[in-house]
């Protein structure tokens, strides 16, 4: 070698070198950013709750550094060893990475390098995953859903270690593992890439984040936009029943964030996935914020993201728990962490709203990164103000004409109305279906899915066959049945081409605040108008619901409607019977499911239904004539693993009817103390119900009370004009009124 | 009139004047006392606890006495008008009376005059309450239980205002109201007020306040030693079952306190009722302590009213609750007011134990006396130590030679093991039952009793026929039932003559605590004897229970050991068929009101159970062979009112033996969160369970372990000699030991 050339080489290793350094210099840049990291540091000691959260990371980590690093060979559906071994490890990695950057520790580094070393090494060797049951198997997991949730905090981890790792080893990692992952999860399954779906959304956020860490502009426009010119089979389904898109239709990250997403922020399969796919769309957010500030993607759709967490919020109980339409696993809550990472996203890059602040006060923790650094500084400076849940109208579909959700609150109550579209392959068939909450209490429930989310010895953990035969079926829900059926026949092709219509919303008067709703699609030939009420008045103990079911119909039907009360049942005013024997209310449709445990017919135009749940009295008023009957029925029949809660249900039936009109009220009235065992306000104070007057265009309904003054609820069903004025003659008097609807006190 | 005579007259007005004045300066005498509200007084606005009682009081009485004073007439059962009125009169007289003395504001005193007068008003004129159904009928309540229960009340707020009234005023009340009161519920009620029973307790106790305060030795001696000889129609029963006693047998105060009571402080009845009849024994102690102080009633037998107070803290799950044991009520608790009056009695009369102050502390409140004075202060002054909840064997009968009830304990996990006497008539036919509870929630539960007290839609707040039919019978429980009958027969007069037998209660070790039990007399022929060995590995995450019950009987028959687990199945590793159809179990001895749900022979040795409560995962393995069966079955059978829970049981069958051996270890392993979604240790960790050994001396369990060591629990059966050595052939090796039992572990 010549000196030159020595020389040359030395050059040549100086650039080298320089360049790898410039280059180092950006990272992290994803979700952790070189100045957020700076922040976060000089802050450390003086922010409780980001001290407290880093502590938290730390000991989880520091538990798993020791022990060896175990990459079992995968085998298990979720809940099983070698799906959660894989799942620790992403979130170990992650937070790993995260340590490294505040801590400085390289023993972090290490940890992650070393893990993904060892999956470089294993990934190649995977074949894809043994168990068969997804339309898109993974390879470390059974589905490359999981696969992808391993990618989008892998690539975070990447990211944190990317300057610690030598070019050679950042060239072995991204060679064997990230760019054959994102491959495999993209267009080697385009049927699982290509869609949108909440599945997909992992999977175009998983091949977003690791193309911004590895500058991969190709990858990026994949995440972004989707696979071009792939070639999928028309009408192909996945394993909820939910359809795979035709070629040609929009996909990509923005073709997620556009259709499911409606203009308030409601994501159409509901809040249970919403909050699941709320970690995705708001991490890739974050790191295009960061990565590429040109986008201004929370300003997207006049900031659609941080809309939606609102939205999300708003559709919680008063415990935090989201309520669990659709396919939603009760007692998932705004505490879990991909909330904690919105919460702290929604206020650092929307408007600072120190209403968000008392929520991640109660989650107690914020992400190690600028947005929870930004929230927990804030909240040691007492910066933090109540949420206040308000009642609420949200919309569903892209542009926001395809029904909605809404939820009336007052006084610890809460009532959830869903009028929305189909919600993808996890809606259930509920058109105008409802439920009543009492202070984060369930009253009237909606039953939810039927699977055991990771609890692997139920069927892998996965949905189970009940949630399509009860689940999903109009019969499990508490809104019409028509003839036994559910609606659209329980067809995924019908349901998801087809909403309900919004009638009206009305808040302006909290103590008269009214949702309404229509459905002529679920029964074709058959119109269903439900509008509920959510009454208050100085003199009663707590607000009631009224609630209004007018059914039309060009032929004769049995009509049914189920109320899924929770608690034990105290009194009912009418000749129940109830069976020795139990047997299934029916074969099919969910029906199948029910026992029937005791039959009535009607023997009082008012039927009154009392039970005890959570220490409190419930009664349930509603109008019926002789011609109807009531069935007490439990849900758990045809169950042969048991998979299904033994909860009952109430169920009005009105036979061979074309109209029917279904008025009810239900009442929180007291309470009840097995301390003190006190029984205050045990009985209904509804002296009676009675229909004034029903029309084409109106209804008006007497509420009597056994104390303090009567009301008349009037209502337009036709018009909801603010301006229109309304007349009626009732039994001699007349009522007037402007607007759609109106509450007389009568003294 | 002469001048003498004048003066005469002057000087015994004087006189008499004097001998008022005197008398007047004894009073409050009774709970509270003129030194007990001069400390009051001196302390307020210093001790906080204090304080807070005081202003709640005040405002509960403030709120009522701008109304107007209402006494309607007696009609209702509990719950309903008439009762709840009453009730909330006598609360409030005593009140009311309490602040008198402590504010010394007379709107107070004026408030009980008041009430007071009307009652002697009202009195006299009433008929025996219309509400025919007790045994002792009252006038202002429908029991004359209720009836005691104002008077108890009563007394306290009359002497509160006892100096308030002129000498007129006081002869009215008592000649119109305390005397035919107290009369009415005594004498001319004997079979009410003549028993050993807690509804006595209460009659004799308002018979004695009102006799202490109103000064009456004759009254005094008839609360203290009941109503001398009366003559009452033998084998009597009350409403309840039980008997009313036969004339010539103790009775009073001192016979309710010696006989019910065990040397323990045990209560025969169980906690529930404890609960409720340690109002009456302690404030009668505390009245007797300040009147009579010469009578050491607190030092009465070894000081066992103070001990009872500890026994009945012990009987408490880690929330506070009451065990249900026999006629229980769940969800009673140490939090209610009858337990605050017995904490800081306790506190005070007893060795003012810093750890009762912790409790008090939860209670959050104090009574308004010298003795909530000085729970108040001292934990003002920090005093308070943690209530350490032990393991605890507490002896039933008058001499502790009735059998008993034990608490194994440990980390988290409580197991409740009963082999007392019958509890009278509010006794279960459950001999050797146990329930089993982890952080205060039920894993296996004893169902308490079938009864909603004080909600009147529900059979009057009374007890339903369901108590009888379901809740009492042997099926209903955790316990052995031979040939599908009761324990007895479900006799009470068999059940009441009898008692299981102590074997062996032995926590000297920690990580194996031992209670064993025997009882021979539930089925004549059929030896029982049950034991529960709550064992602790450090390599397990948590202890496990095995329970070993073993069977001898002298003929053949079907023996049916229930498990009523609470949650929901996860898996059964036996063939087990769901039904279609439910029918009922049978149709006897509370078999009637068991849905049949599936049924499963068994294939394994070993069946292996494991099910979700309250987020956890739990597994029951228990040893079987092919010629046992399983059932699992669902409380609410031929139940017409829906008076039962839909609670779910595996029923354990071996049939048609004369011996039978029943093995099982029950496991609480992991947990799993809806919010995280995470499964933790969701599978059992017990391989497998074999007997190595067993005849009529000897049994020898093993039990082997997934991972870690796997253990031997070898049993003495008929020898408790600690110094005795064992030796036992077990295929063939030798294991030998010292004492009662040995846990071996196996390298």
């Amino acid at each position: 070698m010549t000196i030159l050339s020595s020389l040359k080489v030395r050059f040549l290793s100086f650039l080298f070198i320089t360049v790898i350094s410039l280059s180092a210099q950006e990272h992290p840049k994803l979700i952790l950013t070189k100045t957020g990291v700076e922040k976060i540091k000089k802050q450390l000691g003086k922010v409780p709750l980001m001290d407290q959260a880093i502590a938290s990371v730390k000991a989880e980590v520091d538990a798993a550094i020791n022990k060896p690093i175990n990459l079992p060979i995968p085998k298990d559906y979720s809940g099983g060893y070698s799906h959660e071994t894989h799942k620790l490890n992403y979130r170990l990695m992650q937070k790993a990475g995260v340590l490294y950057q505040i801590l400085e520790d390289d023993a972090y580094a290490i940890y992650v390098r070393d893990m993904l070393k060892a999956y470089a090494g294993l990934y190649p060797t995977l074949p894809v995953h043994p168990k068969e049951r997804s339309y898109a198997r993974g390879k470390l997991f059974w589905q490359c859903l999981n696969d992808s949730n391993w990618l989008v905090y892998t690539s975070q981890a990447y990211d944190c270690i990317y300057e610690y790792l030598s070019k050679k080893e950042r060239k072995y990692i991204e060679n064997q593992l990230f760019r054959p992952f994102a491959d495999f999860i993209s267009v080697e399954n385009p049927q699982f890439f290509n869609r949108v779906h909440n599945h997909s959304t992992w999977g175009n956020v998983a091949v977003g984040m690791i193309a911004l860490v590895m500058e991969d502009e190709q990858l990026l426009q994949r995440a972004l936009y989707g696979i071009k010119d792939v070639s999928l089979t028309k009408g192909l389904k996945d394993d909820d029943g939910g359809f795979i898109l035709e070629p040609g239709k929009k996909a990509g990250f923005f073709a997620n964030l556009d259709e499911p997403f409606s203009p308030d922020g409601y994501y159409t399969e509901g809040p249970y996935y919403q909050r699941y796919a709320m970690y995705p769309f708001l991490i890739f957010a974050q790191a295009l914020q960061n990565v590429k500030p040109e986008l201004k993607i929370f300003d997207y759709k006049d900031g659609l993201l941080i809309k939606s967490v609102y939205a999300l919020l708003q559709l919680s109980d008063m415990d935090g728990d989201f309520f669990p339409i659709n396919d939603g696993q009760k007692g998932m809550s705004y505490y879990s962490g991909s909330l904690v990472n919105a919460v702290d996203i929604a206020y650092y890059y929307g408007s600072k709203d120190p209403e968000l602040l008392a929520i991640a006060e109660k989650q107690n923790t914020v992400v190690l990164n600028d947005a929870g650094l930004a929230v927990a500084q804030d909240i040691t400076q007492d910066k933090a103000t109540p949420f206040v849940k308000r009642s609420v109208d949200l919309k569903d579909g892209p542009n926001g004409e395809q029904g909605g959700i809404a939820v009336l609150r007052q006084d610890g109550l809460e009532v959830v109305f869903k009028y929305t579209a189909q919600g993808l392959s996890h809606g259930h068939y509920d058109k105008l279906s409802f439920s009543l909450y009492e202070n984060g209490e369930e009253v009237i429930q909606d039953y939810g899915l039927a699977r055991f989310v990771n609890i692997e010895q139920k069927g892998g953990g996965n949905y189970l066959k009940e949630n399509t035969t009860w689940a999903k079926q109009t019969i499990a829900h508490n809104t019409l049945v028509q003839d036994g059926t559910s609606h659209f026949n329980g067809m995924y092709e019908v349901g998801s081409k087809n909403h309900s219509n919004h009638y009206l919303f009305n808040i302006d008067d909290l103590a008269a605040q009214v949702i309404s709703a229509t459905e002529q699609n679920a029964y074709p030939g058959t119109h269903m108008h439900r509008t509920m009420v959510m009454l208050k008045d100085s003199s009663w103990q707590k607000p009631m619901v009224l609630d209004v079911m007018e059914v039309k119909s060009d032929s004769t039907h049995t009509y049914e409607l189920p109320f899924y009360y929770m608690g034990q049942l105290l009194t009912l005013n009418q000749p129940y019977k109830a069976n020795v024997q139990l047997k299934p209310l029916g074969t099919e449709n969910g029906y199948q499911h029910l026992f029937k445990e005791a039959a009535s017919p009607v023997a009082e135009e008012n039927v009154k239904f009392s039970w005890l749940a959570n220490k409190k009295f419930y009664t349930l008023t509603t109008l019926a004539s002789a011609a109807d009957s009531i069935v007490l029925a439990r849900v758990g029949a045809n169950d042969p693993n048991f998979n299904l809660r033994r909860d009952p249900a109430l169920i009005l039936k009105k036979n061979n009817v074309a109209d029917a009109f279904f008025v009810s009220v239900l009442e929180s009235h007291g309470s009840y103390s097995t301390v003190s065992e006190l029984a205050v306000n045990a009985t209904t104070s509804v002296k009676q119900i009675t229909v004034l007057y029903r029309d084409q265009d109106y209804w008006a309904i007497k509420l009597e009370l056994k104390e303090g003054e009567d009301k008349i609820v009037a209502f337009s069903s036709k018009n909801v004009n603010r301006n229109t004025k309304h007349k009626l003659n009732v039994k001699g008097s007349v009522i007037s009124w402007q607007g759609p609807f109106a509450i007389i006190n009568l003294k």
